[in-house]
């Protein structure tokens, strides 16, 4: 569905805003999130420049919408022309960094998508050497980390969705299939149930569940294996997914785990408990941390608590030490802790949670006790 | 398959050589097709940094991987060691562009992935802010655009999956069918024939044919139409296939059509026949070029003719009018010229062309006479 116009006239209109309080001259948006967010379109990311350029509030440049002309026809949908955004065409021949230099009125600050490539970045440079470049996520990520109602239905949606892929784990996971034939399944039963694409599929038994960022090997799941399951993707829209659970398969884990597992759980649910307006993003850490490490595991959760999630699967505010950043209403973000026994078994659980005016709303709501398959 | 360690071995040996001829001391790859290249494995792009830090050959710096340290484990498979490159990782809260400036031996001249995003471009200048930066791409391209024996072998094999795919085109393409209908049948065989996704599906019936861009609509598929059929896609081993056919759907098209597609039948052809070592890129796509103009339809004929292929779809040697580039066997690209009449209809025609000592080798081979479906 598309984003209403409104919405993106305000998001643009934010931007530039933002840009000048962060004292930006000119922003340059190349295809990506950042673009998406602001246009509700996704260009395409070729060696061929496509730039959105939106001069700060009070700086001389007009909104415009650099295409290569072959291109054009694609951004039909996109209602630039209300957006009050020209669209500006450059061939094959042409220097499309000097037609954004025409059209940046003389920027001394220039700030770029934080995913430009390079050759872009450098084109740019060359083309108006007297501006500094710098990150326009910094300055976008003011509005993205900010959801409206629209983009928080969206995340519901995705949440609900991978809910449905973890109600049915039992048809996947079992003794005697590996990692690989489970997670093909997994990833087919997640576009199944609503996503456009299967971004992660993350099943770590035994052993590989230690690795955090493991993805999926040729072990076979034995009996009794702990077996941690990281999954999600994308809707239509662009907003993503991501729940962690661990899952206990064939049989009974021995209690040494189970107890790990359970201040695992305690600690997940706290720092989930803890989420509300005006708590830092450095808080919610600490309280998973601090009970994790009480029961003698600190050395064994190796990763933040979690990170903000949207258009971008990673996306600010990041859950982790250090950050400071105060939690507001329609800010959402994983809530993941871990605990690695490295070379033994690992577990994680991860939800994400949604900012309210009184608390936090948890998005993904399967089983936290320890579900035996 | 696995390429072969020698060959990575040979391969980090020449882009280092070739990195001191092109004046530039380091070599830093993040992500991307090129590191695939170099190294056989992917890596994962999120936030944190991974990169290949290589010194050009007579520089100070020993070859190492920067990898965040929860990413190590998905290294395992790499011959690393045998390669001679060192792994450095690092944790969150550590700056990993100072691990990359600490290893680097200070660099004046450091040349970048063209894929880096700026956030990591303006990492490593901030780190190294007296190295100059550059784009590696062009380093790399040296070796990327000469093929050695594997990579056409998968190149070959890449253009018969594809051509399997044109093969079956009678089954999705009707009268009376959108064309966001036939595309995503279009899509489930390219998958189906060997490809691990669906790149792109463009189907531009009728007036949408008249844009190279276009990927699928809801227009309903009419008798009589010219449908442009641009498709392609991976396989496992990261190269590519790319072919365009134009096919007239449930009629014959009207004389004046067929008159023009033959002289887009005979530009393609004629193209491809010039196709030998010690030509240039640029008189291949003049060979297209004249013989469309001479027919009046030079106007018609909007893009460039063809560009090189492998784990990129668009990569060097671009077939570009002022690219003085010389053909040498093993370079392989597409040679697509088009005629496309606005608001009417427009066609295609592209095979993946590898030069071969005597001359030119195409890799897809279904009919290029206009067929009626």
């Amino acid at each position: 569905m598309a984003v209403a116009p409104e919405l993106l006239a305000d998001r643009l209109r934010r931007a530039s805003e933002e840009a000048a309080e962060q004292g930006v001259d000119l922003l340059v948006v190349t295809p990506g999130t950042d673009l998406r967010y602001l246009l509700d379109a996704r260009g395409s990311s070729h060696e061929r420049l496509t730039a959105l350029v939106l001069g700060a509030k009070g700086h001389a440049a007009p909104p415009a919408l650099v295409v290569p002309k072959l291109e054009a026809p694609g951004w039909a949908d996109v209602p630039l022309t209300e957006l009050g955004v020209e669209i500006v065409t450059w061939t094959d021949g042409e220097d499309p960094y000097l037609l954004v230099s025409d059209l940046g009125g003389g920027p001394r600050r220039m700030a770029v998508a934080d995913s430009m490539p390079a050759a872009h970045v450098f084109g740019l440079r060359d083309a108006l050497p007297d501006a500094r470049q710098s990150l326009a996520g910094k300055i976008i990520a003011e509005l993205r980390m900010r959801k409206d109602s629209a983009e928080l239905a969206e995340l519901r949606a995705a949440g609900a969705a991978i809910d449905r892929v973890h109600a049915r784990m039992g048809e996947f996971l079992r003794p005697g299939r590996t990692e690989a034939q489970a997670g093909a399944d997994i990833a087919e039963a997640i576009v199944a149930e609503g996503h456009t694409a299967a971004a992660f599929v993350i099943v770590g038994s035994g052993p590989n569940g230690a690795s955090p960022h493991h993805d999926v090997s040729d072990r076979v799941i034995q009996s009794g294996d702990m077996v941690v399951i990281d999954i999600g993707g994308p809707l239509a829209s662009g907003y993503n997914s991501d729940s962690t659970r661990t899952y206990a398969v064939g049989a009974e884990p021995d209690p040494r785990v189970r107890d790990a597992y359970e201040v695992l759980r305690v600690a997940q649910e706290a720092a989930c408990a803890a989420v509300r307006p005006g708590v830092s993003a450095e808080e919610i850490d600490a309280t998973a941390r601090r009970i994790i490490a009480d029961a003698g595991f600190g050395p064994r959760f190796i990763h933040r608590t979690g990170h903000g999630i949207g258009l971008d699967v990673h996306e600010d505010p990041y859950i982790v030490g250090g950050n400071p950043r105060l939690l507001e209403p329609g800010m959402a973000f994983s809530v993941e802790p871990g605990i690695y026994l490295e070379g033994d078994w690992g577990a994680r659980i991860e939800d994400i949670v949604v900012v309210t005016e009184e608390g936090g709303e948890r998005l993904n709501n399967r089983p936290r006790d320890l579900v035996v398959l």
